[in-house]
């Protein structure tokens, strides 16, 4: 199930979500020292083997920095939009306010082995842990891919979390149906992984934002792009999908990592999380029951010590009136355009009991577009 | 500064936000029993002079039901999309899940008097309260009109709260620059209130949900009507509006009431109060750092007594799954509409120093909403 | 109703709480800057009237500093402990991580009164309030005396609110049936306003903690003193107050204020008004369903400015292990005391009705302490 | 290391905690329903060898009911008291208001492993899962045995987890150094397991509330016994020992898992968890910065089907006005208890590296009761 080079961006097709300006790649690691890594599994076809296959499946890394993550802690916080679903370790986010390791998306079922496999991980990489200091409390978020994964088999295993970490780089990042997007779904179309990063404007210092989102939700007649009701004009294009059965027994959810190199607290990150919820509303979601919608937003600039020199530290911390404004913006925009992505980027996938997920028809979306006003300039 | 009866609503002009059907009123009075009173303050012109004028301000009241509110509380939520903003008695509805009389809304500076006022209110109903039992503690919420208003001047006092209290009825609801929509910016054009209602599809219960909100945020260039890029086609119409600064300078926000006949506990209420602020987000806000923005929902099927006749007491309540998901989108649909109510019913406002809030240019919006595809059949 | 100046602290028995030392004063006022003020409101005698008395009810003031409150902001947060109360704009303390005035104490039905009051007294110290910029949102906190005073009749006015905030100082602290604290009742016994304070460990940086508390809970037979039940111990003399009724339908509740001069963030905060519980625990409250229990922190090192001079801002903070633990530590212990204290120093008042609330009969508790195995060297 | 049977529980030496009678067994399982089980893990001595031993360490089980925990779910809500420290699965627990599985409790780096344990456990019962229906979300606490035990080597594999899982039953609970309790600290002292219940008043409906804890938190000198401070009394016993440092590296915690027969709301149950903190700060704690305090309640009477048969369901709900008083007691004072009798029923351990926590000196216990006016009839 190669990804063909072929799909474009939803930038590519001349499609601009909102007004601000994106970083050179338009993804989460324009923010500096920010790392991804996937690990992809997909093997076997037909009917479903509970623990055996197919497999549709997989893991993401998002690594915050290049340095020892336990060590040098970023300061983050985590946004509950909807909680049905997991993610690991958000109360000691809460009180503490960093993150001490790499975030980790991954299917619902694997999210136990996998936040084991993080503390294996980690455990290989400080002896101390466990003997004269605490152990690494990993944060690894998940969706369902049920529909097209034998998600029963937790297919992703130690060696493949720890192949996503230990692979990640900064650079562009591979989206649509890989890593821990292999089998997740979004407006009944194939979804997965998408990113997308905005500069603030010069008022709220010109910092960056990126978000990464793993994308798994919504009813196909909801989705919006760029406002216009593509899903509505698609919703008798090759048969309406099964999709709310799907998501209301199975689960659906999004996530959303946001990484950003301004001087935030973990205070103002809660306030940046909180604006993930209003891109993920400008492409048709109403946060869905069954769908678990989370954000998890870090700054690489402000860093917390594991073995602190001394009894207080100083840290540069932007205003939050109006400066904060701009990131605010950034954090809507990117994470509209970084949902598109997935979408754009993803291509059909048969998985488990044939089931399909049809890629989003790119030739219709333009013809809509332009129906709509949008005069683009390809296709 | 009468309202002319020709301005139109968001749906008189074709323009259909979402995909469930409104209520007979596309009103929060499509929930029986509630009912909506407005007394608005109009008076004065040219320079300020603090405390005198001139006065562009008001209150409006939502009753939940038509019964004592004290006596007979409804369950209800209160969600904090951004907290620069104030809401009484949020802890109480948190800690108890009830409302315990009506909401009122506001100037930012008011919010003190006005809940004065509906203690008073309550209290000369209730010989009992604060001798053999407990007070009211009133919701009341508010937006800055400082802008256009006098709001020094604290102008809206007891007898004008008891005005909107006593004068609520069911029916149609005024909207645009009434009550304490009256001196209100919203996207830089005249805001104020405006409502809309959906019923659930009968998988959910074919429930009403019905939606009043007060609109104060927003910069014109975010604009979207329908997903229509509306205020960037108009950012050089009429020069920009001086919003940012004084937004900025002076907050801004958003109030939404959310009312709903489906039988949910306080826990589901604060669901639906979660998804206002998708609503919210589809009319273009990124949630502006000084915009206080608060949903505050109830039920009026399930009540609590203040007076307990036993131990215990039983009430029907929707299951979350997938049930509950009729309403969500409900919320979310009329939520946007209301907002879009605001803006269309709403007439120029000349404020305290000359300032000038314009109405929404609606030849325009026609206009525009035609070159993005959608055939009005007006104008 | 004066207050007799023989009364003792409960440190003044030998009574010690906790093993931190006091700083000098024992004192909220020890954090350097810290300034209280109270308005005590005391007169009529014999059968309610309501609207007319007898009023025993009262407003304290808290000024984290001596300069400008609102441009020079403090740091803050605020914990709700039960939510049965209210607490005027905790939504923007949380949003935003400061106080941007004076904290103020009084009964129930008069916070709204209180807090307009508030808002006056800072527009008149700005008049490019409302204009230019944004107004006071004031923190008011309450507890009900309507057991003792006629709380229907709002005593409490603009001037008392004035007197308390401009009359507020630093050096020691009126304790007992004073300002708010004139018409409230603890553990059935006579409460009301108390104060102590605590010097963290050098591993905690020698920090100052000071708290001022507001007491209106619990019942007689809960009441421990140092762990002694001595509640339990004068559960029959003079006979059971109509405590538990009075609470039930008029409510009770618990306020602190916690000052320090360790340089924390509103996160930091957030878990110092965490603590406050604990205290408030040890001496025997299981926090009763109608008690409004709620804790305010702030921190006199970290400020925020009205209009800042740049984009972001620097500031120390102290590490969260294990430092902060000291700090923790002396919170709990000061507020244990502080209710002590309240206790101590209240003398019996004689209210509405003839409603009585007897002092805290101190010979009895130090024979119960006594023989409790505790040596005091007094009485 | 077995458990001699000779060590009393609190209420056996004549210690009464609080006012209210205890159910027939002073334990959680006096709630009619719930069950515990515990797989202890002890083998190897001497020095560490990570990975290898020696193991102090194990697994508790808390079955709500005795049916399918799956298809019928009770009501529940989780308070995190200090969120340095993970429970699986909150976010799930506040946003539907209901468990669907065992409780599980473990070491803080099992915590992952005992999770997929779980999920495997629920996997086996439900084919249907993660095909055509969702699959368990489990919510596993933890506190961290590091003092005593090769917490690296992650020994609590998915048979032991099984094991606690299948052999959990109604009766009395052993308590101490057992299952999950087998390697925790408790001021100083050996700790574990504890569990004790309370029958609320028929004021309150007499319903029955059980708490059970593991206990792995505070320091020697802070320990109260019914208010007598017994840590401090204690303080050179046996020389003070190693905790704080422990403590602060390697992580303290303090876990209480409450059940009841009353019909309670999760809102309700969140009240009741919000208690559980008082108990703990009754025994000395001041909610040491490193350790992660959780509370989790559930309602045996208040359940939810998997699959409803209808849209709504009806359920009986206690009043929160008084009569939930009742059960905040109750919470309190089992909770003091359970705390208590983890300490006093647990064994003294030698763990890793000739680590040593003892057992409480309980004939010095009593002799410093006795010293505080409790005239203990025993030893």
């Amino acid at each position: 199930m190669p990804t063909r080079p072929a799909r474009p961006r939803c930038r590519d097709l001349g499609i601009q979500i909102g007004l601000l300006e994106p970083g050179p790649l338009n993804a989460i690691t324009d923010v500096p020292g920010v790392r991804v890594g996937h690990t992809t599994l997909v093997s076997g076809s037909g009917p479903l083997a509970p623990g055996q296959g197919p497999v549709r499946t997989g893991v993401t890394a998002i690594l915050p920095h290049a340095g020892d993550l336990f060590l040098e802690k970023v300061v983050a916080a985590i946004d509950t939009i909807n909680g049905f679903g997991e993610v690991t370790n958000i109360p000691q986010v809460d009180e503490l306010g960093v993150l001490e390791g790499p975030i980790l998306l991954t299917n619902t079922l694997n999210v136990a082995l996998v936040a084991d496999a993080a503390i294996e991980w980690s455990l290989m990489r400080h002896p101390a842990m466990g003997v004269t200091t605490w152990g690494l409390s990993p944060v690894v978020a998940e969706c369902s891919d049920a529909y097209l994964n034998d998600i029963r088999g937790r297919h992703v295993r130690r060696e493949h979390v720890f192949a996503a970490i230990d692979g990640a780089g900064d650079g562009p990042v591979a989206e649509g149906a890989v890593g821990a997007g292999t089998g997740m779904t979004c407006f009944g179309f194939k979804g997965g992984i998408g990113t997308a990063s905005r500069r603030a404007s010069a008022e709220s210092g010109g910092y960056l934002v990126g978000v990464l989102v793993l994308t798994n939700f919504g009813e196909r007649r909801q989705l919006r792009i760029n406002g216009v009701p593509v899903g509505w004009e698609l919703r008798d294009w090759e048969g309406e999908p099964p999709q709310e059965e799907a998501e209301t027994q199975n689960g659906s959810s999004f996530i959303a990592v946001v990484a950003t190199d301004a001087p935030l607290s973990s205070r103002q990150l809660g306030r940046i999380a909180r604006r993930v919820a209003f891109g993920l509303a400008r492409t048709g979601s109403f946060g869905g029951t069954t769908s678990g919608d989370f954000a998890i937003a870090f700054s690489t600039a402000n860093r917390r010590q594991h073995f602190p020199a001394s009894l207080t530290f100083t840290q540069e911390q932007l205003e939050d009136i109006p400066a904060i404004n701009g990131l605010f913006q950034a954090t809507v925009e990117a994470t509209e355009e970084a949902i598109l992505n997935s979408l754009f980027k993803a291509e059909t996938v048969v998985g488990r009991d044939n089931h399909v997920r049809y890629a989003l028809p790119l030739d219709r979306v333009i013809a809509i577009m332009r129906r709509y006003g949008y005069p683009l300039e390809v296709g």
